[in-house]
């Protein structure tokens, strides 16, 4: 079940999840036990109430758009996305880079994402294109 | 040492040299007993050596690009990557995210490639454009 286009099947409803801030969709995508490290080097996030609040903090608050295609090596996958965060007018972008790994059905085990504060910048009309919450 | 802008740069100069078949110069950005596990989920290769191995059957004999900023966490990066191959006219085109683990001296302590073979396509004009080995 877990193959290369189901994988990009989630990466396309993720970020549309993120924006809406559908938390039940989100925490549904994910296996009991699994693990978010976000950003990478932060103290890893384990099961699924842990995976819910974050989320709670996180989704609806915030547009995430994937920006190129999914890299996938068996039911491991790494994505390329960009945030917008802010008022229109003022709005900023943050680039970041999720990894997600799946079971065989198709849950995600873990998800990390690489990104720093430092690299925000303001957000250019390419980011915006498209871009509503 | 390895900051971001440290990191950022090696980034720019990695695609450069694995285009030009700079065998040499990618092998001196590795620490001794550094990792390569290239596609995730092969068998990692271990030690200067065996990266020395690799690169020489691959480097020189395609065309890397970055295709989107680098995204750091403290010293470990994630970068969109674009591996071009094959003949003039029929050029085909692999997405690969690269990531890359430093330590304090700048030295790459481990390197993992996110692709697959199966995800290989026909090269667009975008990915060809500037792309001269």
């Amino acid at each position: 079940m877990a193959d290369a286009s189901f994988i990009r099947q989630i990466y396309d409803r993720y970020p549309e999840m993120v924006t809406k801030g559908d938390v039940d969709g989100i925490v549904a995508l994910y296996a009991e036990d699994a693990s978010i490290e976000d950003p990478i080097g932060s103290d890893p996030r384990r099961g699924i109430a842990a995976i819910r609040a974050f989320y709670e903090a996180a989704a609806g608050s915030i547009v995430m758009k994937r920006t190129g295609p999914v890299r996938i090596a068996g039911r491991e996958a790494a994505t390329p996305l960009v945030i917008l965060m802010g008022n229109e007018g003022d709005q900023k972008a943050l680039d970041v880079i999720s990894l997600m790994s799946f079971d065989a059905s198709g849950k995600i085990t873990a998800m990390r994402a690489y990104w720093s504060f430092d690299a925000m910048r303001a957000a250019t009309a390419d980011d915006l294109k498209g871009a509503s919450q």
